[in-house]
């Protein structure tokens, strides 16, 4: 394996060496789990009682954090953030079958970059253009017209529908879909009448996107989803919908059509967030929080019902239904107390 | 781009022309988008003060509104469905290439109507049987015996199981998935033993599926999907689930085995309906709304928690957990203050 | 149709017959549409009306049910189990066409084992290893060093990514993806940074997966499913969550990262379950239901809102965001009346 020096660490990623700076490292693991040729890292201040007990044979530490005697540091602001870095260089992507398999069906009016892996099974219709260096997996679809940015990935099976457009370094998973028709319907006499969804899907660089999630395109105009946006799996995304920069949203979250999500916002797992409202930049949204209206300021919103044993919860659920009555009966005891308390200062 | 004079819209679709209904439209927009060769439609009234700046040629307007001088009009009972009638004939689905791709795999034994296109990497197994005039996207297969409608869509990575039933004009979103094995276990000390499914899952006319939603076969009989159902994406319809005929679904519901919804009915994302339950035709289910019981009656029912900013939502939340004893201590209130109110009234 | 008799039956599954054991039957069916080739079984006492009035030929009854005059029974401890069982010696899986199909990519390094069925579309990468019996559906991908035990089926369009594990006898529904990364992201200035997920995701024997379900790869060490567990559809497993043997998952759940769910568990639809919480064995989530913590002790927990006609919601909605307030007015009430009671009494 690829070893690095902290020296060499340190010129690519930033922070200073406390100690030996030659030091060579061969992987990154955690405090409890790194071997003698790896680094490891404190993420977090009450995990530093393992440092001592550690195998590593170096830390990312944040300032001010004093290593075990006699083993070199990296000392630097974000020491998460140092290991994801250092994480990435030694655990790059798996490596693709460079070249257009033979098994992969490319339309003659299609354009496919320099340096691009496609995948057996890999379908690429017509008028679509792959950028350099990419990598498609096996069996997904890229749709006609449908533009890719460079050094962009596709896991297997994902579908990128006609004319959607992908920027750099996106990676989808397995099963992404994006593009399908919006949930666009008028109401005719009790009949659904089809609007068609002219839009596209416009994604921009840096954004990851989970296995099965959807992203629907626009009907009229686009569904856009901005630089750096992080989607986890089992995401619907409905059309229209706006995403801000660097933006991340947990699993099973739904967000319904024409709703704008600012920039640098996280939203918890199964959240749900009702169309046609403004989300502003700098919101966190609790898992299970249904968002029914917008929201202007920065904060954070949470509509989860706590648990409980269910015989506990039975006996609170059937007053959910009363807290209309609960609050009647409240007033109408204050009322009366009120009265009696007059009543009771003048006798 | 094909153009259409208002008298040909109103032959196709109905209503009147207010004006001249010679004028010549190339396609549609809304009212701050359209250009100048475009029609466009006033869906509520709320929007009216957008006529006058529209650069539209003509509009479609409900009853009694009045567009702006100088500029037809097609008048009807419904312009928002009428938008969608014109919106259709202006942009048909993509264009499919014709025929049978080389790199599609039919078995010999399995059916291919006339003026079908099969694409790249398209499976279609063993007595499968599909309509005339139908396009199957790439990657999707059609399991044995399968049968598929005239002028159905399937678009890429759909997977229909052997022997599900599609009616005719049917949408398939990319990733959905058509007759996987409904969740039938049965408990032997501890361990589940399977249940085969049996059963099929049979889909009517004009039904639409959205991307990557799943639908199981029954468990012994069909799961059955009536004619102009709508179900948007990530939704789970459990084995042996009913739905009536022009109910629309919103992503990400689940609806759980052996469930039976009416007709027209609408049902908000993320909603989760209990299995073995009737809901009636004409039932409105918000968002976020978990159904336990039946329903017989039309109406719109609700179970979403209205969310508050966190530290707010803290204070309250925890008071969910005393309900019962809130009720209680209320109750106490009032048998205390009627004993006091009897003492005083006799002092 | 293969047919058996009742002393065969009870060879094979155990239970003593009452009545002829050389009775011959043809398939198994419910007690309302069982035909006269066919044995049915009672699963519940509250269906022990039908028995009468079933055409079936022989029924499997529980301990202490008597059967209809002149026709034969299993008798058995659990006749739901005892219909499972011979429902599946009735209805074996669908027979996959025997071999690799010539439209399958197999990549040289690969090893397919003896008796397998390779559907066309079928990408199986570098190193990967497929065991004995295995039937792999169309479209469907194994990834790079990924491991199949024997026995096991892949429907359409599954992914496996590289270097997970399969144990035996798995059954992985159309659309399931299993190895995708988990969404580990370290924040670094308010952009995110990708933490290679470098774990596997490792599945035990005996496990399903429901349609279109995911189930991420580990961050370090491995996402883990062992024995027996079965997942309905549209599930999230985030990276490195565990789940214990035998348990059982109904749809749209999501199960954040490092959480760990015990064995014998039964978790609702919908349910969502906090990361890095334990839960313990024999552990019911009902439908719907948040888990934020740790739940040490077996039990049912439930946290779900109960559903009303959605104008008495509103009324009762709006006092949800008042509930710390509704006990601050108890609670001065309460003093105030104390008071009171107290004054009277000195009166």
């Amino acid at each position: 394996m690829q070893t690095y020096s902290l020296a060499e660490l340190v010129e690519r990623f930033g922070g200073r060496v406390e100690g030996d700076s030659t030091v060579r490292v061969a992987g990154i693991g955690s405090l409890a789990r790194a071997d003698e040729n790896q680094i490891s890292f404190l993420s977090s201040v009450k995990f530093r009682d393992q440092l001592a007990t550690s195998r590593a044979k170096a830390f990312i530490l944040g300032e001010g954090v004093v290593g075990p005697d006699g083993k070199p540091s990296i000392v630097c602001d974000n020491p998460y953030a140092y290991f994801a870095h250092v994480s990435g260089l030694f655990n790059p992507p798996p490596e693709a079958e460079p070249g257009i398999h033979p098994a992969a069906v490319v339309h003659p009016t299609a354009v496919v970059g320099a340096g691009c892996s496609l995948a057996a099974g890999v379908v690429v219709e017509r008028d679509a253009r792959i950028g350099d260096h990419c990598v498609i997996g096996p069996g997904s679809v890229i749709g006609q017209a449908a533009v890719i940015g460079n050094h962009t990935r596709l896991y297997a099976n994902v579908t990128v529908y006609h004319h959607c457009v992908l920027g750099e370094r996106v990676i989808l998973h397995a099963g992404v879909v994006i593009g399908a028709d919006g949930f666009g319907l008028a109401n005719e006499q009790g009949r659904w009448v089809k609007i068609p969804q002219v839009g596209r899907v416009v994604i921009g660089n840096d954004v990851e996107v989970g296995a099965n999630t959807t992203i629907d395109r626009g009907a009229l105009d686009d569904t856009v989803i901005h630089d750096g946006v992080k989607l986890d799996n089992l995401i619907q995304v409905a059309h229209n919908v706006e995403i801000g920069e660097h933006t991340a949203i947990a699993a099973c979250t739904g967000i319904a059509g024409s709703a704008r999500i600012g920039a640098y916002c996280t939203i918890g797992g199964a959240a749900m967030i009702f169309g046609h409202i403004d989300i502003a930049d700098h919101v966190n949204i609790s898992t299970n929080t249904l968002i029914t209206k917008s929201l202007p300021h920065a904060g954070t919103y949470t509509s989860a019902l706590p648990f409980s044993e269910h015989s506990e919860w039975l006996k609170n659920a059937v007053q959910m239904r009363h807290l209309d009555s609960m609050v009647r009966r409240i007033r109408a005891l204050e009322k009366k107390l009120e009265t009696l308390e007059r009543t009771n200062g003048n006798s």
